[in-house]
């Protein structure tokens, strides 16, 4: 994990980055809705470097294979989003989709194939264009520098939370941003890829390296979070680039790289850790920090066979301190490491406890360890006294409302 | 798949073989216990030759060190078990189940080695072996030829039913039996092995080929099944074999043994589809049939991400025709085949629709759809159109139950 310092957490979303507008309107695209905005437009002034990661799912929403072809050439200017249906498994998805990509250009006055589209809620209903068609012109003439939250709210599905952050940097004296926005909440099980995120920035960097950041970036914080174990059919995540802040271009490797990609990280990070502690049903948000592995790639197993459990999740919606269910996750994680030398300890901000060592359970007050539980933030520490890797996993509890929205969610 | 003709249902559970008599009784070992059945004991007339398969978990409980230490000779007389406490994690966890098997060996008069031991439970308490001590006078003079329900009742934890079968066959014109009891219901995720089950049989068949037949009707009945994709750290499968029904011993792979895995494979079918409908906090046994698959692997692999995802399970539990999430699960399984050629269907006792064909949806009628889903087992047919692989998983819905047993289980 690249860490920097010198930069701030700043408002704006994705439109902090200089160039970018952005609105979130009410089309009604679900039957029935008629409160929540349900489509997004993000615009950039220029063309922008942009560069992409989708799910590794082999069913993948018409969104993506749109977009994907939209993306060949390395350049976007906008993107169009809508929630309340995933427009995946239809017979006219990719025609719709198209359709969407072609009524933002005509409406924007740009080439359709500067456009990217993204979708998200039920599979297998097809989606109509009519809805879209119809607030298309007042999408566009409220795009506005304000306009971050809006299309924020408008890519929500069970989300409780906006996930929006921005931070500000310098490269050579000019001042940079990397904002963005990003929605959960259930079907998440990132695999080199990740829910949809969408994160602007204005820096000027290399094709190459702008994917190479978004990958490394990704690797430690989207693909580190699981709320359920199941991978969807439409995660996209989005970087675009304008260039506007007029750095000098990052071309190599060098301090610039370093401090985009820790800036990058910064903003991936709390997006993806936001996504977890909001996911569906949730009442807290489990990270589970593995250190002193064997490798950092042993690091990131363990963690996430932990957080995934769904024996540890549930036992934590109590705030039950049921420790073997944790040895057990971290037993049966596909990984090979000496398990006698492991140590564990349960954290929050109530304090912090060892459970077990050297093969055995300790001795803890039940009491304590309530108190630690209850808090909205626990943390697992799993000391691996093996090697140097670590990695950290962002889950959640598993709750009665989890069962609830999931019962319920398409009827 | 294996199956044969000519063999019935039988009674007696694991003692239906001849020379086995089993017992169970109240010990106490969960505090507070006085009146459910937590001790068990299976015993055999003459050693017997004996198979096992364990848990793939780096955590292991400390009766599978102990069973396969004394299983170094491949034979095996008696298997003592508790519930209540998983004795796993404890530092004296190793004296204890020898002490268990040396108490037994004494009071039966026979060896040490010859006795194997199961616990399930919490994870990490230690287990004191007073109350054993105490009953296993007791558990002795209390083994009969109709105690299997009794042993079955006490190796129990969360489960609400009684998993226990038997079979009678005939090899040259003599009575065959196997039998069996089982355990689930949650950290159920074999992988390998099982949860708890004791197989019994009084067929003469040699060591190699008993060990042989045990992992073959393992790999598509246990290891198909999952009920939260937890795997445990005692998960344990015993077959012992006495030989007493005086067959000639099956020494080569001709017809006597193929029919000796058929009657295998339909014990321990029942047996693991039996533990998926008694998951914790279910209500529904799922079945995910996949066919025409490009190989029996793929089929396994497709056919347990569908009975494994909590998105399917919480949708089946609202008998809500989703298929949109069992297509997600197809497409992340962990295998390669051509998502295009693939047929959904769902049946049960009510009818059978398709759901899913030609990449696309079809239309059903939402009616017949709650229907058949509202029956208390479902079938999930997948063609997938490509092949000659076959494979069959067993699972169950995620309920509020789950939760709740999940959430309070320890404390």
């Amino acid at each position: 994990m690249v860490k920097i310092d010198g930069y701030e957490f700043a408002e704006g979303g994705v439109c902090a980055a200089k160039g970018f507008t952005a609105s979130g309107v009410i089309a009604g695209i679900k039957a029935g809705n008629t409160t929540k905005r349900d489509l997004a437009l993000i615009k950039c002034s220029v063309r922008c470097r942009t560069s992409a990661m989708f799910t590794k799912n082999k069913v993948k929403g018409a969104p993506i294979i749109v977009s994907k072809e939209h993306l060949k050439d390395g350049f976007a200017q906008a993107v169009i989003v809508n929630s309340g249906n995933a427009n995946t498994c239809n017979d006219n998805g990719i025609e719709i989709a198209e359709e969407m990509c072609g009524l933002t250009a005509e409406a924007l006055g740009i080439d359709k194939n500067d456009v990217l589209v993204g979708s998200t809620g039920v599979i297998g209903q097809k989606l109509s264009i009519e809805p879209i068609k119809a607030v298309i012109p007042d999408l566009v003439n409220s795009l506005s520098e304000s306009g971050s939250p809006l299309a924020c709210e408008a890519i929500m599905t069970t989300d409780t939370r906006k996930k929006e952050i921005a931070v500000e940097f310098e490269l050579n004296g000019k001042k940079c941003h990397i904002g963005g926005i990003s929605k959960g909440s259930g079907m998440i099980n990132p695999n080199m890829a990740t829910m949809l995120a969408f994160i602007t920035t204005d820096v000027d960097i290399s094709e190459r390296l702008l994917d190479k950041a978004l990958h490394a970036a990704c690797e430690s914080t989207y693909n580190m979070v699981s709320v359920d174990g199941d991978t969807s059919t439409n995660d996209s995540l989005f970087i675009m680039a304008s260039g506007l802040a007029e750095n000098d271009e990052i071309t190599d490797e060098g301090e610039d790289y370093t401090n985009f990609v820790g800036a990058l990280y910064t903003v991936m990070m709390n997006l993806a850790r936001e996504t977890a502690r909001d996911g569906e049903g949730a009442t807290k948000l489990i990270e589970c920090i593995t250190y002193n592995a064997p490798d950092d790639e042993t690091a990131k197993t363990v963690a996430k066979s932990v957080v995934s459990s769904n024996l540890v999740k549930a036992a934590l919606f109590a705030a039950d301190a049921n420790w073997g269910r944790i040895l057990c996750a971290i037993g049966y994680a596909d990984a090979e490491f000496d398990i006698s030398k492991i140590c564990v300890e349960l954290a929050s901000a109530k304090g912090r406890i060892t459970v077990f060592e050297n093969g055995a359970g300790t001795a803890f007050s039940e009491e304590t360890a309530k108190e630690i539980l209850s808090e909205e933030e626990i943390q697992i520490f799993v000391d691996m006294n093996s090697g140097e890797g670590m990695a950290i996993a962002w889950g959640c509890d598993l709750t009665f409302d989890y069962v609830k929205i999931n019962a319920e969610y398409r009827t």
